[in-house]
């Protein structure tokens, strides 16, 4: 008998780690490249982005939004019109100096986000209040330069969207920058059974060239947070900066106020580190590739494949199925598909077949079942939803439970350093303060400044000065 | 009243080429950018080519192909492995030799194509015959440096699906190389309504490191051809350059079989210039962002824009559907919509609600019907049909016309000078005798030997030694 996958797995209590290298690798999500920083997508990692892609993209398409597509490269001229954006980009910035045989004149960046060539697009194309909103996305992929990488979390090379709108006001883009971080909040508890902590970034923390950036910060198992999405509101700085005008109802001149908004394979990150656990992945029904695994049980009986076959072509109308009819033992499937985090185990055996009836199997909390076949779409559905619940239930407790307060500083200190979580704490709103914890803690940063903030203290708990507002601090990949 | 936006659109008898470039800005499909030889995809451009994608995918799936994502840069030692396909590729090649603030060791290239990152891949992954075949796909943009380009048909950085496939045997490699271009070839016909002719490349015309290319070529308007998708067989040669083996079921070391295959979005291109007219784009129905727009006629008419808006919900159920509401004139719309191709269109005014009926209008024929809105999905969709089928009918009939035959030098000539499209032409199968056709005739080049070759003379029509193959020559885009 062929060892199980699963004992190859690190445990997380031992190496968190190393369980997440392990589980990136043996559930085959990801193989790594010679390109330094950059990792393969492989089929059934891809087959989960392509998922996420699917329900992303009808949310924007529901609110109007449409797709287009822009070069991949931007001229450092182009990249340098907005100030604050090339200092934060520039750095990290791969550069394409030469083209066929000919070193380029100016050399091209290869995108690390598009505000610029979408805005140089949006000076084209607009010209009258009839123009607006421009509302537009792009699924593409993005480079920033990183010196330390970690599949899905932190590569070179990502796969992303990046919404970017036009608006006539600064009202309306507020209203669509807020509208969008309320779809990735619910896209994320929707569809990825993750409930997140949202809020806005302090100044430090927020996207170059932005006026303000909203986040949601979904807590992983070990206690780090995770940037899940961010929306951004740019008010006309890059409008004035491109010279973007538009000709208003009363034929006056103005500068149109602008969002740009993204989430990531990251995501994919979030869902392993989230859901995950010593067996391996545990994938959210809504996104996973494989919805529910077909085992059949002494499947060299008579009649057993059969009846398992006519099964999963029947659960291939509702649900993405997948039958293993291949000659490993019925044990070796049972831990090969737990690893790679099926949510439903449908296992049929003679006895099952005798008696009108199979059992299913919830990979989140291995309850059993036994269920008629009669309504076994009905009840394959039923225990999607329930594995779905379940998740959201168990990292809801697990965010809860990593919701920690520190009203002093000595407490922040302690705190830090034992309890692995996010800290809520007030804040001066001076960035020395800010600097001054990460650097004690050794990277504890401000995650966000939450819509709704509790008055822990009067006091900042670095500098002891008054607070203007609660954050909540934490690590973060 | 506005000016006929059709009004500014060159005819495609006076200069075919402005008459592509007036239909492509003025339908809105892209805009250019500062990006030297990049395009940018607007959304009525992308809506198209997402239609592409999803048809092609799901061919691609339902054969038991998976998609995956490789890294976008290729180590300049990892394109050098195969001695033919690095010089095929390095010389269009973008280069990165600059990330983060460092210059790199290695430059990386942008990828042009990905066949050596795939083997690379395919080594760490194929060990056994239990790992055969890998079926793989890929959706994503590649670059290659252009010196002339044009919208669609020829830009540095474009978009595409390549797939890449390892097997057991040659024989099954093979197969699905031309399981691949039948794909292609149904494809084209089935959602694009563009009949093509097909047949193998010659070795000068084959792609880099292939041992053999098969290939998809239709006609356009104006006579030149446009290579619409190819499929390629590797042997073996890959394999061994990169060392990739397996263990086969009596247990002896193999190298795997490959094959490549890509459609890009010059595919969109072909549409432009297959089914385009003087009053701008005629888009096939199975792949129009909007099939059927609706357009109300005298809609200040009480109970008019309402009834069209019922009838606009209805058909959405089943149809890609626009309801022009806006205050424009009924006459400006009926342009504006034939400008941008869309199959059918549908007009409803106080008469026509009367009488229960509204009138269909198919933007290829021209045709007008009045119809019952008893029935009027039943109704929308045969004439989408019958514009499906009308497209293809008068792309056979285009290509057939264009289809000329010259069996000496100087017929060779003449065709190749006075007749526009294609030149049938026996072919002693000497590269000497493909580039002096070339030269003389100014870039008539070799598109295939189709597969099933006419007898038109013993001889090569170009150097009069004894023929080996019936040759489809013909300018390309």
């Amino acid at each position: 008998m062929e060892k199980k996958t699963v004992e190859q797995i690190t445990s997380m209590d031992v190496d968190f780690a190393q369980w997440y290298t392990d589980v990136v690798k043996k559930a085959e999500l990801m193989d790594y490249s010679s390109v330094k920083g950059c990792m393969i997508f492989r089929p059934y990692g891809y087959a989960i982005w392509e998922n996420i892609q699917k329900d992303l993209d009808a949310r924007f398409k529901k609110l109007g939004h449409e797709n287009v597509y822009m070069p991949m490269f931007i001229p450092e001229g182009l990249l340098q019109k907005e100030k604050d954006h090339v200092e934060g980009f520039a750095p990290e910035c791969a550069w394409v100096t030469i083209g066929g045989k000919n070193e380029l004149a100016e050399k091209l960046c290869v995108r690390p986000t598009s505000e610029t060539l979408f805005c140089e697009h949006f000076k084209n194309i607009i010209h009258s209040y009839r123009d607006l909103p421009k509302l537009y996305n792009q699924w593409c992929s993005v480079v920033r330069w990183e010196k330390t990488t970690r599949p899905f979390l932190r590569t070179s090379e990502f796969l992303w969207q990046e919404g970017h709108t036009m608006h006539a006001t600064a009202e309306e883009a507020r209203k669509e920058t807020m509208q969008m971080l309320k779809v990735y909040e619910d896209f994320y508890l929707e569809a990825l059974a993750i409930p997140a902590i949202t809020g806005r970034k302090t100044e430090k923390e927020k996207f170059a060239g932005a006026e303000e950036t909203y986040t949601i910060e979904p807590m992983m198992h070990n206690g780090v947070a995770l940037q899940g999405g961010t929306s951004h509101y740019f008010g006309d700085g890059f409008a004035k900066a491109f010279d973007i005008t538009f000709t208003d109802k009363d034929n006056k001149t103005q500068y149109p106020h602008q969002t740009s908004w993204g989430v990531s394979t990251r995501s994919i990150g979030a869902i392993i580190m989230t859901h995950g656990d010593n067996n391996g992945l545990i994938l959210p029904p809504r996104v996973a590739p494989i919805q529910v695994v077909i085992i059949p049980i002494a499947q060299h009986k008579p009649g057993v494949l059969e009846k398992a076959g006519e099964l999963s072509n029947k659960l291939a109308e509702t649900f993405r199925v997948k039958f293993d009819d291949s000659d490993q033992s019925a044990g070796w499937k049972f831990s090969q598909y737990e690893m790679k985090g099926v949510p439903v185990r449908l296992e049929i055996g003679p006895r099952d077949i005798e008696n009108n009836s199979c059992v299913l199997v919830s990979r989140v909390s291995g309850e059993k079942k036994v269920v008629s076949l009669d309504n076994i779409t009905e009840e394959v559905s039923a225990m999607l939803d329930a594995v779905h619940d379940e998740l959201v239930n168990r990292a809801r407790k697990n965010l809860e439970e990593k919701l920690n307060t520190a009203t002093t500083y000595e407490e922040f200190l302690d705190v830090a350093e034992n309890k692995p979580g996010f800290i809520k704490a007030m804040w001066c709103g001076d960035v020395e303060c800010e600097d001054k914890l990460k650097d004690v803690t050794g990277g504890v940063k401000s995650r966000c400044i939450p819509f709704v903030e509790d008055k822990l203290s009067d006091v900042c708990v670095c500098c002891g000065k008054p607070a203007k507002h609660m954050v909540v601090w934490g690590r973060q990949y």
